[in-house]
């Protein structure tokens, strides 16, 4: 019954399978010991099928991450109307939530861009720049986020503090609600855009 | 004559020595890419000695890391006296000037940390959280920083946004002076407390 439902699976479907499973894989272990093996068997696909996939084991490794960022992305969009801090914060909300739930997975892919070839670093730099990138879309007016290259520069560095803020409060909470920290994420860029000369 | 020079050297002087040559090299190689055999070459000392000082290669990159490790919490000293603000500015030119003055060689520890083992993790980690022990004992009666578990998480994230700032900074100015840089890190870290519940 099992095959037979797999087989019904388009390719699409199959391939978003898989990369599904590779992530929830990473939840606990590294990239390094992602294996196309591994994968096949948890998956219950052939190795063959794993390459006409994938091409190898860092062909995989890029699908993995380029899904990850790319549903990390979608799960961040912010809402199409509203104040640039109230669109800023549903964003960051679903920032927060995503790297909660996927905590184990987000750190392996952060690892694995700061260690890994340059092709994972590019999708993780990309990520993060189209993310940098709705704060001017979200403010068109520059009204909170003037788009010049120091208020990009402090974009930049905020995303690094907020990041290992997050992963920090996941290991140790230090008294804060989930609503403490996301009005500490928040209301933190202004601030920071509001040191600049 | 380079040889006799050598020779006078103290076992503590020549490991040093062999430290300091193994950061500068860093600057435009990975820690993949330096081996004992390089260094050995380098350096003019044979491999048996280089093992004899150091066990081997992963004994010499962590010697490596943690030399780098304490000439930069010795650089960033603070003053003994002053207000805690100005002691901080103190310490972060320290760090900026350290980093920018050595960048290669700092974005390879940073990457060796994330990427390596535990231990070059653990000499990161103590590091940085000495860096930010400063801030308590710079403002003892906690005027400025007051040793909380959630000001610590934030001065920890805090860090790891101007690692981001400073290196950033390096590649591309957006129009900030080192004393813009230097305001900009200094001011943001009590914004950011202020943010706190």
């Amino acid at each position: 019954m099992t095959a037979n439902t797999r087989t019904r699976l388009s390719p699409d479907e199959r391939r978003t399978q898989l990369l599904d499973l590779g992530f929830r894989l990473l939840a606990t272990r590294s990239l390094d010991e992602l294996s196309i093996d591994l994968l096949a068997e948890e998956a219950g696909v052939s190795r063959g099928l794993m390459y006409h996939y994938f091409g190898g084991k860092q062909g995989f490794f890029e699908a993995v991450v380029q899904h990850a960022a790319d549903d990390l992305y979608a799960r961040t969009a912010p809402p199409a109307e509203g104040e640039p801090l109230e669109r800023l914060l549903a964003s960051i909300t679903g920032y927060v939530d995503y790297v909660v739930a996927n905590q184990a997975g987000y750190r392996s892919l952060v690892k694995g861009a700061t260690a890994g070839n340059d092709s994972l670093r590019a999708i993780y730099d990309t990520t993060f720049a189209a993310l940098a990138e709705r704060f001017f879309t979200a403010d068109p007016g520059g009204d909170v986020f003037p788009d010049t290259p120091a208020v990009r520069l402090v974009i930049h560095a905020w995303q690094a503090m907020v990041e290992d803020l997050v992963l920090t409060w996941c290991d140790s909470p230090a008294g804060l609600s989930r609503e403490d920290l996301l009005s500490v994420i928040t209301a933190s860029l202004p601030a920071i855009i509001d040191t600049l000369p």
